[in-house]
């Protein structure tokens, strides 16, 4: 009986799509899980592990008998499981890293050497190369044999006795070609590579730009290391638009929805405390108006308006400046243009908010020191924060930081400062008109 | 001579990457760019406007002769055309149309049909469909024919007689398997489909949960219409990335850094006008408080910090909110247990933000009074900041408004306005103790 419901469980539970299978084995108690990696084999259970996101397994990998994980670590893509060894501790790397299989354990520590987000980090080493000196048909016969297990072979990539990258050929022309043709006779030669130590993100720009399937890797000798396939890109892409989205709101990359409220709380505080006292300089130098305002307390009413503006429209230039930066779209002069542009659109917005407040001030509180005092303000404060805003992102690049570090929070609470002296030193300048 | 230059400029040119040669034809002036559309054939060109920002393309369109881009225009793949031809006048499409040749012009209208951001909009008509009672060879003999027009072949998708999606088959499949097998017997019937209407940023999240290539699109009765392909799926991710990173900094979605600053200026001040009128409201909220302000002067000096960490809150809230919408992870009761769970991060957040300010002001001020007074002004504020900024996206969900347009200065705004009320409320209440 024992062996009917085995059976079944397998035949249903394998039927559906390894995507599917994970969202089920997810929602089990531990019990369950404990008898789903009985029902599995290590090679049907990997496949479920490269459906979910990485960081949730640890958990299954640790409550799994050791043998087991050990072999499900082996049958993974060397990649995927480079980058989930990479989420551990250095001890239970080495212990799991012992517990593999030989060859799988020395592809996956070659590839733990590279840096993180790098070419070298996302590359996998399950790929098919052939020689330029072969036939189409040895070709096809060579894909018989070793398709099952490559990451792709939608793209060939072609080498040379001495291991160098000189080719490329696609299964497509594969298919139309005579199957007595040499490779080296129909293969392209203007072959895309990219250096092992190349950014993530540049990568993701060249799969966009070029419409790339996959991209060979090469080391400074021009052999062939890996290949990047697309389905990773795709997680590239979501990982580095997700961070540059946290940093502009100024939460943490790895906050999830799913974290705790104390989780939350932890990852939020430091920002906030930072915030608070930067806040807190702006409080002080307030203070140093502290006549200007006794005398004249209406100027206080003023301030979340002039703040807020000043604060928004740094963060729409920040916002420009960083997609432009992310886009490497930027030619030789291509940044100082940007700031100078930043410069005329402040100066743009900054007299048609300043005209407009000037005059509904005016008409509203009968005051046309005070409507030009706030017209005036919010002029300089807006030229000020579209030129902070586009600035320093382009510094930091300059300065090789990843610009999107320049994260909203911190340009917005930057010009809240600025302006603030803008208004309040205007203020205190034209104090005897006022009143 | 003249036919040299020309045979020495097409090997050259031609030897370049697509991408490249795009890039060197943008660099161009009109005169030089009017002897490249001589030299080259329309479905040379073709392939270079393929590597394009298609929205770039519009003005070489018009500059070409009618026939020449009408030519092209039936080159490029259906659903290029139809992204093409929507970003034209009406008027302008239906001269086009008639130009072009009328098998693809019938394509092109038919896909022209669809809704922006669905798949059927994005999805292409040019693929390789197979039937489920064919052999194995005699679908290798048809890729051979059409794999050079199609646009992927990696997956082909399986149909019966009634033209009702069956199966997929990988090319990988197809090469392992023996020449005179059946498909019906080793394709998988697991095939994913997607109807015609379904949303683009779906589809991605399909793409990257399944790793697909391609998915193929159905309409209401199974029946296989087109494919939707990989590439198409990296430019939908960076077209949604980019509007979520957009709207967060309030800046138009279509505002590009290679604008000019009264293009960028005409893009922000509506964005700007509305903000400075939002900024109005607190000013006139402040005002019904000017009692108080004129008694104690101080108070002003905390408006921009406990403003500024309500709008951050709410921003970091509000960020957390969208990206767990768009990821489409959210189970049954996970909307509302987000939003909780926001308001268990802002009581720590603000509580512990709250001790923190009223520690340091009693230390700064002397005034105990003060320090309670904005701490618990902080603690209040970052409460329901942390619920605004998750309640109004879940809302506008629940609504089918896409949250991403409760945008950053928004929901900062709308900050600014509470905890200012909180703040001023609570002094005028406890005036007395001040001084």
């Amino acid at each position: 009986l024992e062996q009917d419901d085995l059976n079944t469980f397998r035949e249903e539970f394998l039927d559906m799509h390894t995507y599917d299978q994970a969202n089920f084995f997810i929602e089990q108690e531990e019990d369950m899980r404990q008898r789903i990696y009985g029902y599995l084999s290590p090679a049907e259970f990997a496949e479920i592990i490269e459906s979910m996101e990485f960081e949730d397994t640890i958990g299954y990998f640790t409550e799994m008998n050791p043998q087991y994980s050990a072999a499900i670590l082996s049958e993974l893509p060397a990649d995927d499981t480079a980058d989930i060894l990479n989420l551990l501790e250095k001890e239970e790397v080495m212990s799991f890293l012992t517990a593999m299989e030989s060859e799988s354990a020395a592809e996956v520590k070659s590839l733990l050497n590279y840096e993180e987000k790098t070419a070298g980090s996302i590359m996998t080493t399950e790929f098919i190369a052939i020689y330029n000196i072969h036939t189409v048909k040895q070709v096809m016969q060579l894909l018989k044999e070793e398709a099952p297990d490559a990451e792709t072979i939608y793209y060939l990539y072609v080498i040379d006795e001495a291991k160098t990258l000189v080719g490329v050929i696609s299964i497509r022309d594969l298919i139309i070609a005579d199957e007595d043709t040499v490779i080296k006779e129909i293969m392209s030669e203007k072959v895309v590579a990219v250096s092992v130590a190349k950014d993530q993100e540049e990568i993701a720009q060249l799969f966009r730009d070029y419409d790339f399937l996959a991209v060979p890797v090469v080391d400074f000798q021009n052999r062939l290391l890996g290949i990047i396939t697309v389905d990773d890109i795709l997680d590239v892409m979501e990982e580095e638009a997700s961070e540059d989205y946290s940093l502009l709101a100024g939460v943490s990359e790895d906050e999830r929805h799913t974290d705790t409220a104390f989780q939350a709380a932890k990852k939020r505080l430091p920002w906030l405390i930072i915030l608070l006292f930067l806040g807190l300089i702006t409080a002080s130098l307030i203070r140093q108006f502290e006549d200007t305002l006794d005398q004249v307390a209406i100027l206080a009413i003023f301030i979340p308006l002039i703040a807020g503006m000043a604060g928004n429209t740094g963060t729409q230039s920040l916002a420009i400046a960083v997609r432009g930066l992310a886009s490497g779209e930027f030619q030789k002069q291509g940044k100082l243009k940007l700031v100078l542009r930043e410069l005329g659109t402040g100066m743009i917005t900054g007299s048609v908010s300043g005209v407009v407040i000037a005059i509904v001030i005016f008409i509203w509180q009968q005051n046309l020191v005070l409507g030009l005092l706030v017209g005036v303000s919010i002029m300089a404060s807006l030229i000020v924060a579209t030129l902070a805003g586009s600035f320093i992102p382009m510094l930091m690049d300059r300065l090789n930081i990843d610009p999107a570090v320049a994260s909203g929070p911190f340009i917005t609470t930057l010009n809240d400062i600025i302006s603030i002296l803008i208004y309040f030193s205007m203020a205190t300048s034209f104090m005897s008109y006022l009143g």
